[in-house]
Parts: C-alpha cells; structure tokens; sequence
C-alpha cells in the first residue's frame, strides 16, 4: 500500500520554502494519496552553536527564514539532498535558482522513476539564445514531467494565513490535479492553467514593471499615469512571453501569477521600492541593494538586462517600449520622465 | 466645404466634460475634417451674479468645476440645448445620466441626420429586466450610431496633462477612429475595442469592487490579499458583462478601461475611501457621503443594489459570490472577515 502512496520531498527550506511547508505538511495528511512524512532538504548552517536541521527537527520552527511559525511535525529536515530525495515520486523545488542543477545531477539517481516535480522558484534564466525556464533546466536535467507555481505570494501573509490565491501551470492536468492538492487550502486558493510557461514568464517580468512603477511614484504623477504604466507593462509581459514560447495562454495574464502578482509587486515590493529610492537618491543599484536590502541582490535589474539584450540580439527592441524604457533609465542614464515619453 | 465637416458639439461641462473639452477643443483645430467652433451645452449657473456660460465664453474657464485650467478658445459654452446641438454631427455626451433621456428627447430634431454619438458618462441604468447602457439608453431616444469612452481617467489629473490611457468600445471601426481623432493626444492616448458594452460595464462595476478593496483596506490584511479580491473581482466583472451582452471581448478587460481603471479606483478612489471608513467607524453610507463628499452619492454602493437585485431576479447569486459578498456587507450586516470567507 505505501509504495503506491506518493512520496513528497520538499527542495529548499527558505522564507517561501518554509511557508510552502506549512501547507504540504497539512495537505498531505488529509488524503491516503500521499506519505505522511515530507522531506525537506535543509542547506544546513549552523545557529548558535546548533545545527538549523536539528532546531527544525526538534522545534519545529525554521527560527532564521520563517521565524514565529511552527512548520507541521511531519517535516523532516534532511541536511543531505541524496538521502532527502530517495525514492521521491513529487519534488517541490524552492531554492534559489543559481543551485538548481547541481542539486538534480546529486538528485538524479535517487528519485523514482515515474517522478514529476513543481517549481515555486521566482524568475527565469537566460543564455546567449534567450530566456529559459526553471522548468525546463530541471526537465533538461531530470527528464520528469514538470508543473510552474508562481502568484501573488508573499510568504510571511502565507504563514499568517492571510487569504490569498495562486497558479499552477501545468502541463498534464493530471499532475496539476496532484499538485494543487499539496497545496490548496481555504486560505491559499489555487488556480490552474495548461501554461508553464507564461506562469514563470510572469513571475520574472513583474519585477522589471516593479521598476517602472517605482520610477513613476518617485515622479509623483498619479494614480491614472501610473495605472496606465502597469497595464502596458501587463501587455508587454504577454508579448514577450507569446514571442518566446508559442503554447503560451491569454487567460494566464488574468490569473493570480499574472494580473494580481503585478498589482502587489508594483504597489508593495523591494522592486518598486528601490526603483523609487534609485531615482530619489541618485544612488547607484549596489549602494541602494546595500541599504535596502541588507546586500541582497534585486531580480527586477537583472530581468530588464537579460531582457533588453534578448530582444536585442533579436531586433526586437521597438515591440517593447516600456520594457525598453525602462532598462535605460535604470542603466543608461535616461531621464526618468522618458518613462511616458517614450511609450 | 464647410457643410462637409464634422460639427462636434460637447452636451454637459462638469469636471470630466470641461477636462474632455480640452482635448477636443485642441484636436478639431489640427484637422479639416472637423469644424473649428464646439459648442458646449452648459447647465446655466448663476455665479456672483454672474451667468456661468458667460465666465467660460469670456474667461475660457469653468471656474466652478474646472477651476485653474484654461479652456481652448473655439469651446463655445451654451445654456439653450436645442441651440447648441444644432446640425450637430458629432455629440459627446458628459451629463449625469439621471439627465439624458430628457436632453435627448430635446436635441432629437436639432441634430443632422448622419449625426453619431459618444458616451463619457460613467456607470450603467437598470430596470426590471436588468442592466441597461447609457448608450443604449441613448440610440433608443436618437436612434445614432453610439461609441463608448472610459479608463483609468481622473479629470484633474488629464486637465494636468499627466500621461494617462484610455479605451473607446465602438460598433463600427469608421464611427471608432473619428472619435479617437476627437481625443487622442500623447499624454490622453485612446486604445480601442470592438465593444461598446464591454467598456460601460467595466465602468460601472469597478466600483462595486472598490467597495471590496476599501473593506479589505480596513480589515488589514496586506497585499496579497487585496490584490486577489481586485483579480477575483475583475473575473466577475467579465463574467457579469459576458452574461448580459453577449458580444463581449475578452480583450476588453486588459484595456484601460478594464484593469488600469479597476486599479485606479481600488487604490485612489472615493468608493474605496468610504468603504473603508464604513467598517472602520461604523457610520451609514448616508452620513459617510454628507461628511466625505459633501453629499455627493456613492456610484458603488447603487450598482452594488442593482447588480444584486438582478442577479437575485436571474437566480444567478452564485455564479458572483465576490460581488454578493460586498453587497451583503453593505447593506445586510454581514461581517466584513467574509469578505475572503464567502468566495
């Protein structure tokens, strides 16, 4: 019976990773479909003198990335990702983009053979040929079917069970099925879409919008200018995504990921944030990332380069204006009012 | 020559009819296709004595509800309907609509033959058998040709020249691209869809969803949530217009009118503001409208009335549970938390 049962094993164990846990942990007890015990790959640190996998394990609290609360009793931190993984039939991967490959070809031998996998991971990739999915790195990496989770998800308002929504875009609706069960709850409504790819195009584009919004707060030009800016932004961000991936679907923009991601980006994010500060200040990204951000480093820049130089090489840039826009006043040292100018 | 021209007259000049009359006033001297006097018919006023129609005829201000903003000097203001609109060919209408059948029923034989309409006027009627657009409301008195105009468009902040969007829904693509050449301008920049329905619904609901955000706001409970009551609202909003006017564009909705408008209104707008004052201080909608609008009336919370009666004469409560939410904590007693409970 329970080698038919579905084995989750969460991949990271950060702010978001943790939240996520929250409502894995409890999901898979309401049903026979899935084990009780998830594992969560843990990368281990040390927290005064403790390992963090055992305060996990013994307070049941990720006390350094969601500090104030309890994680369910029915995830384990696993320190080692070989033994976190074995014969895992779902991953659920929630780690900064930049490890994930080294973690699947660790992965690779352990997992079950008819595994899928989500990604909760924000942003795309992109190379010399243009952007690339989380999705399809893992997929190049594991050869598994893979599903996108990306919404208006801040994941403190999560662990408060504060309401919010999200999107899973999928591929097979049979695993988008599986995965919104892990994850639906009354307070953290799941929406589908057969769109993996315009999910996570979503999720990265926003947070160059989140520029541009930051930008047109710091010129203080109202609610109607600003408001236009987004719903540009909200089109130029479904132009993209259809430009580079075919299959990708008009109602997915209307979807949490979409529509709703980039109003709570645009009015509440670090993007928006420091974009105003940028323009306020004068101060360079770095100095600002420094102050605001304790030196963590903000996606919304690196997306609106990788974008820019994409749809360059592509000559493509005049299809884009606000995207575009917004890259030169963040890097080339436009005037900010070009902002309206030049759309 | 002259006979061939279009003939543009404005009938209302409030705060959105005198911003309006600028664009217009400016965008008939660049072509010859229009003539270069319009008239606007203004509902006399006495001001310190003196006539309201004479202070904007000499002064080329609507001191009273445009204060601070020159009009163009070929905004010709007239107190007399039938004199203003006649051998009109173009009519923007910009009155309150409690006023336009009894306008209408005046001008009906003062206006030309070929003449054409559009409708600035916010919000929708409804009558037993349930929603009811002004431009319709219209075409039934005039029997014209009537396009629709509505976005994310706060009068002052147009009468500043703030860059801003905006949406004309038409019938036919001809009647379309004259009124875009009547107000299109770089910082007034007119979308377009096939759908004049479309863009009136929009218009009017977004208010209802407005309340929703201002009792969200009260409640406190962050961006996430806020944000998927606006998505969740918006998907009502389409449903609702896609219900009762079966020509409805999906595109529509991603237009200004569509989300910028919604955006505007659940951030900056006074539905917004007095929903969040009624669940904060307890006050009735009457009292909160005599001490934060001088007594202005609410447009949300009447469609709110009218959308659930409809809805409840149709047995399609359940298919808006958001909208019927809203509407119960307006005006039954209903808890504010199920706000997010009841979706």
């Amino acid at each position: 019976m329970s080698s038919q049962q579905e084995r989750v094993v969460i991949i990271g164990s950060g702010n978001w990773g943790s939240a996520a846990s929250r409502l894995i942990g409890k999901n898979v007890t309401k049903s026979s479909r899935f084990e009780d015990r998830v594992n969560m790959w843990v990368y281990e640190e040390v927290l005064n003198g403790q390992k963090l996998t055992e305060i996990i394990n013994t307070q049941h609290e990720n006390v350094k990335y969601l500090p104030g609360y309890k994680l369910p009793k029915n995830i384990v931190a696993v320190p080692d990702i070989v033994e976190a993984v074995k014969g895992a039939t779902v991953l659920v991967f929630v780690v900064p983009h930049q490890f994930i490959r080294n973690l699947c070809k660790q992965m690779k031998s352990a997992i079950s053979s008819h595994c899928r996998g989500i990604s909760l991971i924000k942003g795309i990739d992109f190379n010399e040929s243009g952007p690339l999915l989380i999705t399809d790195i893992i997929k190049s990496e594991l050869n598994i079917p893979m599903c996108a989770l990306s919404g208006a998800n801040i994941a403190n308002e999560i662990a408060a069970e504060k309401f919010c929504e999200t999107t899973i875009g999928y591929e097979n609706l049979e695993d988008g099925k599986l995965m919104k069960e892990l994850f639906h709850d009354d307070m953290f409504r799941v929406g589908f879409v057969k769109d993996v790819a315009g999910v996570q195009v979503c999720g990265a584009l926003k947070n160059v919008i989140a520029l541009g919004a930051g930008f047109c707060d710091a010129l203080e030009m109202g609610n109607n200018t600003k408001s236009a800016l987004m719903r540009i932004g909200l089109i130029e961000m479904q132009r993209f995504a259809k430009k580079y991936y075919s299959n990708v679907k008009v109602e997915t923009f209307m979807e949490s990921c979409g529509v709703a991601d980039l109003i709570t980006t645009c009015y509440g994010g670090r993007n928006r944030k420091c974009a105003e500060a940028f323009i306020r200040t004068k101060k360079s990204w770095n100095v600002l990332e420094e102050e605001l951000l304790n030196g963590q480093k903000l996606q919304g820049t690196t997306t609106a380069k990788d974008v820019y130089l994409t749809l360059k090489k592509d000559n493509a840039l005049e299809e884009f204006p606000h995207m575009v826009t917004i890259y030169r006043i963040a890097f080339e040292g436009l005037p900010v009012e070009r902002i309206v100018l030049d759309i």
